[in-house]
């Protein structure tokens, strides 16, 4: 085994703060024992916790700061008063100082990005930033990115996606070559934003080593699985694992009113329990708690705000997995590769038409 | 009661054709006695099925023709070769001929759309159609639009959509003055595309008496029915719906494989069969079948191609909702009403800015 892999928590982060993150960091070293963790936060609140936790205590180095971003701050009011000093700040730092290889934080979206992009810098080649997910499906998992870091994308930048994702998706998924498919709608008549279109055309005719482009994929294929990696822009993403979720809770709402009904049904139920408690964790939104940030120079995880201690430990779980087997290195290698054959594509095309 | 509803059905459209719309107008009638149909498609088909429908035999005129639009014609192909005869484009016709108040099709939607607007033509002050979904959530059912008649919007076709939208909802759901929300993403930082904000910033500041503007939804206020209405643009509209769709499907899947594990889960699921036939039913996408055209001169439902007889007749009786509850007199009225109180509104905000 190689060096340990160390990831930097901002503790203060998400609803909770410390008494979710270290439970997490726990949990996570029961799984990845090679962990080592700098906390960034309150060292009087953290204090007490870690003498509860020896396991982490003898794995984690403790930063104090005063300074949280809270969970309404503005990105740009977060930047003027947590920008140096914020838990938030200095666990991207860590990456940046290269006493980390990866950050986790469950703090606000709008802040972490812009301080992201601020302290880390995007990778050579790319302009914008994305947040991709892990999508449970009826095949296992998928990428599916944007759902929120950017609005809007033309061809250039979709394709940028497509690259990433699939670079996620070979570290996820172990797999040479995922499938890669553009998000559009199916109607005929209108096929689709210029952009896509135009994205559609590049990859169907460049050459792409590092994944393979499958063609246009709609809304229910994301949970059919028809893809690994499910290219949108930011706003149709964010809008699409939004929908998602709501409509999963919806399901299991429905799912309890129907089993608390009768008598016979909850006598059902208890028969069926075991099944109930599989399906339970199949639909567990925590086990898909983890949005990537791609296209910076670091692995920066976002949590949940609201996650608990599980659904945090599985953030980590993803820092630990895009660490450990390189994801930077595969971007790096995709992006480069993949968008030389695509420039070339563009020259061609250029060139006949 | 007043006079019939007149209701013009493309037999030929959908997967299934005849075989199924002739007996999912049969069920309708056995819900609305007051519905006379019109049915447009191959006589040679539809006779001997209406031999043994006798109660929608005496409630229906056939019109005869061999011409029947394919479900992969494309929208400008369908236009070509069935204009003027096709089974589709007689229904539409109908509507203009007013020897119907309605036209029922579960051909393709591209070919549908197109037909509709060259038939029907656009009602007044609005440029550009949308189909509404009705959507099963927590509290009962939102209208959705556009799920994919036209792709982008500016502020002014979203400021249509509210109020095409709430002119529904008011028919469908019974109520003075339906919420519309914005459909938006929820990171602060990028806070959504520049049309939405600015029809958000004009439906706040505009007075609507037909609707009751709430503020910005994002996609997992849909299933929670935070709104009667959400409106956004086709692209994302139409990924929203397919994404709730494949979700619920994805989990109908997990929930049988979980229930068919063992003998206890088996035996538990026998005993709670009346629950499960209940939940089956709620989430049953043939009670949510039939999307809505708006913006036509006439009321043009959607159905799917799919469909039953029990889906095509759920469309149908959508179709008789609208004829009889005066969906076109209403968007007239909020057309009309409300875009002069927001014509206002913008003057009022363009003088002061």
């Amino acid at each position: 085994m190689p060096d340990n892999v160390r990831i930097a928590l901002d503790a203060m982060g998400g609803d909770h703060g410390p008494s979710v993150v270290l439970p997490a960091a726990d949990i996570s070293l029961t799984r990845h024992p090679d962990i080592e963790f700098q906390l960034y936060g309150d060292r009087a609140v953290m204090d007490p916790l870690l003498e509860r936790l020896p396991r982490l205590k003898a794995r984690a180095e403790v930063v104090h700061t005063d300074v949280a971003i809270r969970m309404d701050d503005k990105p740009s009011q977060a930047l003027r008063h947590g920008r140096w000093k914020s838990s938030m700040w200095l666990a991207l730092d860590a990456i940046k100082r290269e006493t980390a290889c990866a950050a986790v934080s469950a703090g606000n979206t709008g802040a972490l990005m812009a301080m992201s992009r601020f302290c880390l810098r995007m990778l050579e080649g790319i302009e914008r930033p994305a947040i991709a997910a892990i999508w449970p499906t009826m095949r296992g998992e998928s990428v599916v990115l944007d759902v929120g870091a950017s609005i809007g994308a033309d061809e250039q930048h979709l394709i940028n996606l497509a690259a990433m994702g699939s670079a996620m998706a070979r570290v996820l998924f172990d797999i040479e070559r995922p499938t890669v498919g553009l998000l559009n709608v199916g109607v005929e008549e209108i096929k689709g934003l210029e952009a896509v279109r135009e994205a559609g055309r590049i990859l169907r005719e460049g050459h792409f080593p590092h994944f393979a482009y499958h063609g246009f994929v709609e809304g229910d294929d994301i949970g059919k699985g028809t893809v690994d990696v499910v290219v949108t822009e930011g706003f149709a993403g964010n809008i699409a694992l939004k929908t998602a979720e709501g409509t999963a809770r919806q399901l299991a709402t429905y799912l309890r009113a129907a089993m608390n009904r009768t008598w016979m049904s909850r006598l059902g139920y208890l028969l069926a329990r075991q099944a109930f408690n599989t399906l339970r964790e199949k639909m567990d939104p925590r086990k898909a708690n983890g949005g990537v940030f791609l296209g910076l120079n670091g692995i920066v995880i976002k949590s949940h705000g609201g996650a608990d201690a599980e659904g945090f430990a599985n953030a980590i779980d993803i820092g630990y997995d895009m660490v450990r087997y390189g994801l930077l290195t595969k971007i790096g290698e995709s992006v480069e590769r993949d968008l030389k054959a695509n420039a070339t594509a563009r020259v061609v095309s250029g060139a006949s038409s």
